[in-house]
């Protein structure tokens, strides 16, 4: 049987191409292995599996009996269904542990670097498996992806030295110009719905008991997004009505650096207390947050506890 | 602020080795670290420390407010008092994925191999740093200890692979004697108390919502057991009494490759649910069983399901 290789719930780049490049991985280390998705590929993820002529792996929701290696998460919340009878073999993450558990030894690489396809080129590296070159170009995406083209404080000197490597591979020249094209195609909004574009990055997590949702929407000018603002607000009020304590949506600028936060929540005053700022009305910016994963999730666990 | 370099409760000699063996390749790595335990070395332990040169690590039993890396284990019920407010920067393992969560990414290495410290080789390799002489006689030791010279069903090539490396760098001629050598230390059971005997090497698990312990004892041959098998089986009704539905005492005897299970259980008829195999008295013969983790857990697991 195929193990399955899955990422996350509402799947971004690196999880997408993470899967492949995994997938790619484990069966030249002669474990049969398929990459799968939890969901369509976003427009960014079309343009970079287009760019470089790969596929979108297959969806797939229920995993029910199957054999699975995750990729890019390692929280039963991103999990799809089925897991309770799944077989996890193994992980890639580059997040905080989460509470998957196995009954059964399985291989875990796990770290604290900006992208999980910064760890896959490493475990490429470590087996002496040549990268394919188209999957090289994903790789390299899924890193600028995820760190906003070095921008976001989650950078680490691992994932400009496995751009720089993969670069060669796929023969891009100007990185961050692939970068900056990358982000245009990721800021349009024409076309979305608004439920599409706060779930396109979206995150629900447990905080001290508290269903809270963090969605992110990164532009390269938050001018786009200024006429769908309302809209977005409307969206988030009906995503908290589902049974959840807050909704947090960040509309990050990558050139000014930093995010407006639109809130919806229970207790509106846990923003100030998690990052220091009054909220005017429905919105507040945070100079300098880019990163959900490591400037915003961390501030709104400690408000929460 | 220097981290702790953490095995699990009642530690073997792959948790000692390792905590010592990944303190000096994180401090090689630029990150201070220190090795320490959650008990005293048992006799098996204490003749490799002393074969190498090696001292043995601090006991440390509360980890409150310190920042931690865990060797051998990633389960909060193997975890020392005040994890709540540790953090937890990384994990070296060779088990299933237990119940240990962070709230900050970390870096885990864990591989379904028979021992910590054939990861750790890895690791060492990957950051091409040398391993010192004594660290890498201790890993070898450990690696003999948790396959049972290679026979248990746990060890993999990749095992194999480290012995032969490690027994060169620690000018070991005879692996297979000196592991014979270390096993007659383990199989001494004069001047130790029952209790210290059934918790050489015990885990506690959480088995579908019951408390189960089983223990280990690994012998070159079990008639060194005969004279105080009674007292065991005492021991064990004693650890049960203590809250547990069952407690399980392995008595291996690596020569003959299986093992003589004694029982005290709720329902000891698991026991034949899970082997298929019918306790006679208070205790069963299983025959190839030596791992407790590939092969006792895992059946007692489905048993309790």
């Amino acid at each position: 049987m195929s193990a399955l290789v899955l990422g996350h719930m509402n799947p971004d780049t690196d999880s997408i191409i993470s899967a492949i490049a995994a997938a790619d991985l484990y069966a030249k280390r002669g474990f049969a292995a398929t990459p799968a998705a939890q969901g369509q590929p976003t427009p960014e993820t079309e343009f970079v599996l287009k760019k470089f002529g790969l596929s979108a792996p297959q969806v797939v929701t229920d995993v029910a009996g199957k054999q699975l290696y995750l990729v890019d998460y390692s929280d039963l919340p991103q999990a799809p269904q089925g897991m309770d009878s799944a077989t996890i073999l193994g992980i890639v993450d580059h997040h905080k542990l989460g509470d998957v558990t196995t009954s059964t030894p399985l291989e875990a690489w796990i770290w604290p670097v900006g992208c999980t396809t910064t760890v896959l080129k490493s475990i490429y590296d470590f087996y002496c498996i040549e990268i394919p070159k188209n999957i090289a170009g994903g790789m390299l995406c899924a890193i600028l992806s995820d760190t906003v083209i070095f921008k976001s404080p989650t950078c680490t000197e691992a994932d400009k030295q496995a751009v720089d490597a993969l670069a060669k591979i796929a023969g891009v020249a100007d990185v961050k110009a692939l970068g900056m094209e990358m982000f245009k195609v990721k800021s349009a909004v024409e076309g979305a719905s608004m439920h599409d574009l706060v779930f396109r990055d979206y995150k629900d997590f447990d905080m001290n008991g508290n269903k809270v949702g963090i969605g992110q929407l990164e532009v390269v000018d938050l001018s786009i997004l200024e006429k769908v603002k309302a809209d977005l607000q409307a969206e988030i009020e009906k995503v908290k009505s589902e049974g959840r304590h807050s909704v947090f949506l960040l509309l990050t600028d990558i050139m000014k650096e930093g995010s407006e936060m639109l809130i919806v929540s229970d207790n509106p005053a846990i923003v100030e207390k998690a990052f220091g700022v009054k909220a005017e009305g429905k919105s507040v910016w945070l100079p300098g947050v880019m990163s959900r994963k490591k400037q915003v999730v961390p501030n709104f666990e400690k408000a929460f506890k």
